[in-house]
């Protein structure tokens, strides 16, 4: 069932200790088939030198296991919650990636100082809002989904394609698995580039808006100059 | 004699430089066989590319070589120590990992400022109390096992499998030597966030208390859901 | 036509990601076919992995593509704009490699702090000045070129050949496509020497006038005697 | 003629850019003969990946070459004042190392801050003073050799196998070139350990003396009882 679904979680997935993003079993990514409402994800704690095609759990979108015989990643319900809620997306990865880490765990956004950043996020990473103890104790990572959500209330999840979990680690998303993982990429990377700002000139303000728009719709949008297609990429 | 032993230290030592927690010929990790009340560690100064599981030491509880031709690690009384005093392990590891071994040489302990932190450990990895001039002029080695001890006296092995060597450098251990070389990853890992954590934000506190216990028992003790087997991992 | 201007155009693009300089498809190289006026460069967000020879696209010196399927590189204008102000170069670089990124995004130059940096630049590493919103929303790539070629108004491009574009990352050239990936290696270098120095000793002078002179002609100029040739280098 | 002398060599040189230590054409590696008074060493600005056991220079005592087609390393009279200076000494290495090289430019030493610099060096390792303007005008290279040995009137090159070049970058030799290129890996992997250390704990002390003396003498010198030997590693 879904093969080619299970195939772009899994490549998705692997791409992560490749790329340099995880460590351990830290992180997972998940793609969606919007037709089915189904969608393929790590299951939980599989380290990814053992991971096949078949080892990807298939979840509805009520959350139960449409197949698989191992236990989905415990971020499910994450990934539910924003498949849910962001109903462009076609792929959701996390990871623990070590300087967005850095900038969750001290609860600051990821600032857009530079071009690298407005390629491809139209405005800061955020970080989502301290969770209360009654939504730690709950449902957690349901409501970890909900107060990413949140967090876009007055944000477009197409303009900025990721978030910073307080105290824990970023998220991110896009068309496809393939793009939530070269998303993911661009925090991990943008946050390194800020880290070091930072240190050069502490009270550096953001990039100019000017230069912010330039940069970010030659990449995305109807004007998009950038690339092959024209348009989105 | 003790084949699979000798194996099981072999290749938690060999994994320590592939996983980039050496340089050179610093650190060392044994496996212990608790029925037999032998373990296997490397011998001392030798190239990790020189390693074979026959090179491998046997050494008894009372510090004798039970079997091999090679010096084992000068380290080989600390590894006694913490077997004998932590019964529950079945495996050491010694590194110089830099961000760790940073945080040993400034003293401090590694701050527990976020989920990956407290996916690992239930609190913050401590440092050891600064030796006294006899205790390193003596049995040094026994002696740092010792402090090593002492600084768990009010701590849990089992809920923090790792410490920092006042001016030295972190062990770690653990039910099995691979999960020892895990915790010696995630120290190595935990350690770099803090850094970059303290640099955007110095005066930063520790972890929520419900997020540190949501996160360490969702992968620890009877309630854990984390991983394919419930339970411990 | 012009299989080796391609061939050449084609190495330096992959020895970008090769070298660690570039994450996704950040970046581009060019080179240029003096005679006829005729520059090769990489088109526009193809994936490196998916390059070849014939991938690259040949510009004429008025900005209109000679030959290839492609569209090329959005920085296009910037590569050409340089070309034609600096007569002597035959390569163009352009990465957002992290540490030169960095002081790009906070504004500051890379100073001069040791022989490193004094081997290849005879000068601190310049910062443009920050484009103005007309510059921005009109002809951006090519006044990008524009502010760099102002920016050496009274500074050598051979003996300084490399830049900071303000907010957005560096640019190198040199006589060949290859020198200019051998500045761009340069550039990250030093600039990551610099963020260290800077850390240890923030108020640090530039190296001393006599020192640089030194470093500087001994690999470059008429007095060389560093490498095989005598000479420049 | 000396076929195991240029090996060696070459070696030693190979072996920097594999550890990391070496970008670019940075950096040389030599080993003498003491029998012959002759040492070999790098060809000035070969790329590391064309280099042959061939391409080594045997230049003897006096500065002249002995035997080979190409020039030798610029900085053949620094490995030359040294082997003058430090009878006992096999092989020299120079590198650019960033963390070291930090440390250069920022002309401080890399304090002795923890036990891995105290299984290395028996002591800080130390900067050179500032050279005048006739030492850098005249006989540049010798004179970078002779400052490093004024710099060692009250030290042992046995005890401190390594020193940093004000605003420029380390030194480092050994009974051996491979122990010299050891000693290379330790400079850079202190230096970075004590930038950290430093950014904890700004104003932190150097090691206790007896923590001090206790590795450094478990590794070096007549009581050493680490690695295989015994003595001198």
């Amino acid at each position: 069932m879904l093969t080619e679904l299970r195939r772009e979680a899994y490549e998705a997935n692997l791409a992560l200790p490749r790329l340099g993003l995880i460590n351990l079993t830290f992180g997972n990514a998940s793609a969606i088939d919007r037709e089915n409402g189904i969608f393929a994800i790590k299951p939980s704690g599989v380290p990814y030198e053992n991971l096949t095609p078949d080892a990807m759990v298939l979840v509805d979108l009520e959350g139960k296991v449409a197949e698989g015989s191992l236990k989905p990643s415990s971020d499910t319900p994450t990934h539910r919650r924003l498949f849910l809620a962001f109903e462009g997306i076609g792929g959701v990865v996390h990871t623990h990636s070590s300087h967005a880490t850095a900038f969750a765990q001290a609860g600051r956004a990821i600032p857009n100082l530079g071009t690298t950043h407005a390629d491809y996020f139209n405005g800061e990473v955020p970080v989502t809002r301290r969770m209360t103890e009654p939504e730690i104790a709950g449902a957690y990572e349901w409501e970890t989904g909900n107060v990413i959500v949140e967090t876009f209330a007055k944000r477009s999840p197409e303009e900025v394609p990721g978030v910073l979990v307080y105290r824990h680690a970023p998220f991110s998303w896009g068309n496809t698995a393939a793009k939530a993982v070269e998303n993911s990429v661009a925090i991990e990377c943008v946050a390194q580039m800020a880290l070091m700002t930072l240190q050069l000139s502490p009270d550096i303000a953001p990039i100019e808006p000017e230069l912010l728009r330039r940069h970010f719709f030659r990449k995305h949008g109807a004007d998009a100059y950038y690339g092959q297609s024209g348009g989105n990429c």
